[in-house]
């Protein structure tokens, strides 16, 4: 799993059904570029997180059926980037 | 998911036939190389897109069947590139 | 989807048997490493082609049980490298 | 598979259900950075492991529905960094 | 599929029961760093490989619940490193 901090939440208003509502938020690795997790345990900005992707990021996100390649499935209780 | 702009179309005549004639489109993450999506929502060039890979791509390009790794599944409302 | 160039065919005589006898291609993607790729279009040497990734891969290339992370799904009418 | 040394193990009190309490460490990839991995054979600070990636790393974590995509699946007995 | 190159066996003493005997080699990618690849096609040191990774890894490693995520499915009959 990837190692992430949230920056913000993206909106899409466009989007395919199968989405739904749930929440979407940008994270960055550290020293990694941007990229968009479906957020399944509820973080705000600034938290590291835990973001885990393959075919796991699915049913992390709800379903197996749920389209989601990076899905935040925990909160890292303390993290000193370094 | 990735954060991809829509660059253009891409035409492929000779391609296997579970792909069908969903669009395909050439987008680019910001720094990286630029790669094939299947457009499932509708952009056109420019659009700032949400683009999932991973085994979520086949199912959100329309079947669990289809041949995809990359599938655009959301329009950006606002992006900045920063 | 990847953007790769069909370098030259690939001869493996001892392979595992779920590999048939289905053509393997170098491909090369631009300014990154080489690859091998199935084909199951029909490409010769120079040819731009799009390249199924993940688990598409695997029935694109004709079939679910087929050991394949990379297949050749279509060739790129026009393609011009910049 | 990766080849990982151990770091320390990680805290992580707000996490979805589905990952029970299994351990969870840090890792790290000579010149590569950071990763969270499952740890199923049980390694200590500073081993160096295999860590399986991908959809493999779901039922080496327990099961088919664990939401691993990173799972320690051996310790190596003797590595030397070079 | 990665083109590698073998460079030895590992030993792995403590490893989940999932893994077997299958013997496992360290490869190494050109200009890549090294990885661990389940051996399923009998490969010497030297020889240049064809791995397979994704999902195909598993069945290929000999059955589906086989937990790789890279598996050396062909030597390549000849290659010349450029």
């Amino acid at each position: 799993m990837k190692i992430c901090q949230v920056e913000k939440t993206l909106v899409s208003t466009n989007r395919i059904k199968e989405m739904g509502h749930r929440p979407l938020l940008v994270v960055k690795e550290k020293g990694g570029s941007r990229s968009i997790a479906v957020d399944a345990v509820g973080c705000v900005t600034g938290d590291w997180v835990i973001c885990v992707g393959s075919s796991a990021a699915r049913e992390a996100a709800g379903s197996k059926d749920f389209p989601s390649d990076l899905t935040i499935v925990g909160i890292i209780d303390h993290w000193s980037e370094d």
